[in-house]
């Protein structure tokens, strides 16, 4: 029964190493400009064995954008530990800013390029980018209301607003870097953020 | 001779009309997303007759995103009419914070949008958003420049820093509207911008 047993965890790396090899695919290229030919290069494998893990194209996009947006939640959840209050911010605003020098995933933020290309014309992957971004401001709305408790900013400080400038200026500013091939223009963004952030601590 | 003579002025109409048509239609679904049948649907065309205008695909996406640029260059020259110095900048940034509720071409930003698609995949469009965006870069330069002339903000003000933020912000606030469907997204991102706008005024 041996061999039968250890099938399933062969299988489960087999997966991974596809997620892991077809995630930059989809991030650069875009669902619909990802084709199947590249996936099969990337991987390594077969369409056929491709095919025996993930029902779909459809199917591979989605659980690759998921992949993606795991490995992203990780970088964000090490770059808050040990430190609290608003300190979470600026530390995921600085890992954020490192992203036009040493990408989390080649090709650009997923969240942001699955919205624009999804927005208008692909409903699931729609979602599933709207979840991610929901899940990125609550993040933010959580520490926002942690400084709040912890004295640091004051209570008139819309979580909401904080999450738009944060999150709009730095995607803004990663497709700016990509496009004119600028770290530049992401660094001027994080230090305009950064000084946003601290502006919002009250005077001492 | 009249009927010869006039038929370039009938084939003009006919290419402008594909363009007007064709462009919400890229912007909306993508450069590899949008098909030609969903092109010969919004021209009311048929594919023989747009071919007889543009000689693929390609050239008709490449002509429709500067149909799209031109008529946003068209609404920020509008846009600054009988104002001068930072003024300009202000009115161009409401302008651009109307799009969540009113767009100027649907589908978001078209020089936002190419950049995220074309970046890794399409050079071609990619130089093209390149272009559209040192262009938007410049103008944002020049204003800097004339206020700075008029003695509004003071000449440490760093133009590139001016333009990497009011374009990230606004753009990625334009992604998260769309993504929400919340033009309230861009509304809070042009508050911000705007403040911050006013921030590089001269102290009175």
């Amino acid at each position: 029964m041996a061999p039968t047993a250890a099938r399933p965890r062969k299988g489960e790396i087999t997966r991974l190493r596809i997620l892991e090899r077809a995630a930059p695919v989809f991030n650069q290229r875009g669902y619909a400009g990802a084709s199947m030919a590249e996936i099969v290069e990337a991987t390594g494998l077969e369409k056929g064995g491709i095919y025996n893990h993930f029902g779909s194209k459809d199917d591979l996009a989605r659980e690759s954008f998921s992949f993606a947006i795991s490995r992203i939640v990780d970088a964000f959840a090490e770059a808050q530990a040990g430190v609290e209050g608003l300190d979470r911010l600026t530390r995921i605003v600085s890992v954020f800013g490192d992203w036009a020098d040493a990408p989390l995933i080649p090709g650009g933020c997923p969240i942001m390029n699955t919205a624009i290309e999804s927005d208008d014309t692909h409903p699931a992957l729609a979602r599933q980018a709207r979840a991610a971004m929901e899940s990125w401001h609550r993040l933010i709305g959580a520490i926002v209301k942690e400084a709040k408790q912890r004295g640091e900013i004051v209570a008139s400080v819309d979580p909401y607003e904080v999450a738009t400038v944060v999150t709009a200026t730095l995607e803004g500013s990663l497709m700016l870097a990509k496009l004119f091939r600028d770290p530049g223009q992401m660094h001027r963004a994080v230090r305009h953020v950064t000084e946003y952030v601290d502006s919002l601590r009250k005077g001492e």
